[in-house]
């Protein structure tokens, strides 16, 4: 796509804290930036109370890598500000990525520990991959496990993407891109559709009734402009006169009306009467107003056709980020030489486990998954078949890239093998224990 | 600066919701599109205890509104798209906007009702900014309302930003503009450097540490590139070592250490004993570790010479989007004709005051503030040298631009003259209440 292309070609090489380039500074003076090294990114925990994690932002940070090269006025700002010194800027100059990448494909589930991917490299080409990699997978993976609620609450109805007005301008456009990774229908935001291909919808704002002499006036302009397929907002002065008003103006084959304010659940059985009433029993009724999985799954019951959801899907209801990390967790001592586990060791919580972990979700006999298991020695071979880690880069070159349905069929896929509590909404453990599987030895 | 002028340069014409364009569509063909408009951007409520909004993005907003023009790609796509029809493309092709906009300048505080921007024009100009105006400052001003609390409670201690891994990449940048803007002293995001000028910092990650054969190979590194001017960071393995370590590899002239994880307090006072007994005493310490303004407050009496922020900050500390609408609150029933209030009536609690609005701060008799008064009328005389608008767009002209110092000044005295309550931590109301001052009349 070509808008796709266009915006790739944005150098993410900034994207960085500044202590990442000083960091490569120190280990290309010490030696220690040639060592082969592992990091991996994990949580430690879910947000309290959520069941799963959904694994979303694979694909950008796919292009992130592809795109993290220096151009000349980054690296002039970089020298002119003393960031780092000659040496480095010479090794920025000519950075990209030539290591490997695996890990949990876009739209899987994930739990506390899942290695949700493995960044495999010499310390200095993936050390300075850490803060553009979080801040992605953090951003989409918090979006995707909110929408992956609404979805499932909204059971085959449509739920569509409103949110960009209450988030960052660009961020919105990657949170409409989760969203559709976690089953949303389509977005409002237009930048979403040029850029990611998603599908973009929309109907009216109480401005525009509010410009014209009357709702009467309103109503017709849109359906002379839209067709009579076009959804009118319905809820600017008084409910029940512009249902009336609605239909009298499209006649029964309006195609939807939108309440965005009130009792949602006692309207909606209001306007669906007077509608069936007044012959427009195919007019689909959308609802909007604060909604997120709660009050989706509160609406279960009521006569609605569609959801459209804003703030608290753009703001990850309750959780706008994910606790995700970056760690080394084994490199080498010498160039070449075998990798040897390493982990932070002090007091104080945030302890980890040395080694580069594989993971599998292992079934039950029904074919439901039971467990995630994570290790770090060689995998039983019974657990081959369930391994969740995939090729993303392999030797610097992208291979793990892949059509956005792609990414959402498997969500559906991923969170129907999951146990049946798994899209509870009330809150409770993750739906799945996740069990390590660490060799014997000394040392942890 | 050159970055600036760069990053700018992009269209932001497309982060806009599908139904401003088609709203726009159906208003060219019943003609209400000319109508002379007035939108006003205000909240109806402060995120929930919360004292006083701050008003940041105001910068980012004049930025996008000047690059808020259509490109080719743009406009194929939107034909391809069947989004609007060849009339309104033609309109989006010569679009630029060319009316006024007011508004409070960066960095003051804001209040339920304050009306924060007033957009005029005519409908189709001014309808379709409505999305990329909100995104950009329901997000800066949910960070800077956070970052304005953290710096409060850090006194005169330097605050630094570090959240860019648990946001949105491109987020980030914009958060670490805003808290700098709400007083923070610098942030790690080099991207935020380079786009917007804000110092940029740093220390070393854990990572730095365990790639290296020991502890003391890794600060002997540091110091070897950074300078004992650097900050270690000394709770990889064991804290007490590890300090005594950083004072034998720099000597007492060591910059800082950085604390990470455990009980922050203990820790400090801890180490700012052993540095002493080393005869580091000038040696500066550093926390970090799931900071928010709670934690720095608790942190007052604790001996910390400055704090990082993380999470916290990017995610607004639990506030992580403000619930700024933007309402058409006036229209003309003709071209040039005289300028109507408008409102949304219908029940369920959205409803609004018609009419554009002026707003000033009245101080009482010591100069504190005592109240936001708002109004729809003409200005009384003793509240004109206390209005809180400022012009920002003039017959399509910006005007308002500033250097980021000047909203940085702003936010120091807009603070400091609110009541001394204002920067409690605790829940409350508004610091202010806001007074209405409408015309009499009949209509509400």
């Amino acid at each position: 796509m070509d808008a796709t292309s266009v915006r790739a070609a944005a150098s993410t090489a900034l994207l960085t804290d500044r202590y990442e380039l000083t960091m490569l500074q120190a280990a290309l003076r010490s030696g220690a930036a040639h060592r082969s090294s592992v990091f991996e990114v994990f949580t430690r925990r879910l947000p309290s109370g959520r069941r799963y994690g959904v694994m979303a932002g694979t694909g950008r940070v796919l292009d992130a890598v592809e795109n993290f090269r220096f151009t000349s006025p980054q690296l002039d700002w970089l020298a002119d500000q003393g960031v780092v010194d000659e040496e480095t800027l010479r090794f920025l100059a000519d950075y990209r990525f030539r290591g490997d990448i695996h890990g949990y494909p876009e739209g899987e589930v994930y739990f506390p520990g899942s290695p949700l991917l493995t960044v495999e490299g010499t310390f200095a080409e993936a050390v300075i991959l850490e803060t553009v990699i979080l801040s992605i997978l953090n951003h989409d993976s918090a979006i995707a496990a909110a929408a992956s609620r609404m979805t499932a609450a909204a059971g085959g109805r449509p739920v569509i993407e409103m949110g960009a007005r209450r988030a960052h301008e660009h961020a919105a456009v990657s949170a409409a891109r989760a969203a559709y990774v976690a089953g949303f229908a389509a977005t409002s935001d237009l930048e979403a559709g040029f850029t990611h291909g998603i599908p973009t919808t929309g109907t009216a704002a109480h401005a525009f009734t509010l410009v014209h002499d009357s709702e009467r006036d309103a109503f017709k302009a849109q359906i002379a402009s839209m067709g009579k397929g076009t959804t009118l907002l319905v809820d600017t002065f008084d409910l029940r006169e512009a249902v009336r008003t609605a239909v009298e103006v499209a006649g029964p084959d309006l195609g939807a009306v939108r309440i965005d304010s009130g009792d949602l659940t006692l309207l909606a059985h209001r306007v669906r009467r007077q509608l069936d009433d007044l012959g427009a029993d195919r007019t689909r009724i959308i609802v909007t107003s604060d909604l997120d999985e709660y009050a989706i799954a509160a609406l279960a019951a009521a006569p609605v056709d569609g959801y459209g959801v804003g703030t608290s899907l753009v703001t990850g209801s309750g959780h706008p980020t994910c606790a995700m990390v970056y760690k080394l967790v084994a490199r080498a001592e010498t160039d070449g030489g075998p990798l040897i586990p390493v982990a932070k060791r002090a007091a104080g919580g945030k302890t980890s486990i040395g080694g580069r972990k594989w993971a599998a979700r292992r079934p039950d006999a029904d074919g439901v998954a039971e467990a995630e298991v994570v290790g770090t020695g060689p995998v039983p071979d019974y657990l081959r078949p369930h391994l969740t880690q995939v090729p993303l880069v392999l030797g610097g070159e992208t291979v793990g890239r892949e059509p956005l349905s792609a990414a959402r069929d498997r969500h559906v896929r991923a969170r129907a093998a999951l146990p049946l509590s798994a899209t509870q909404l009330s809150k409770g453990d993750p739906v799945l224990p996740t069990e390590l599987v660490l060799p014997a030895g000394p040392g942890r």
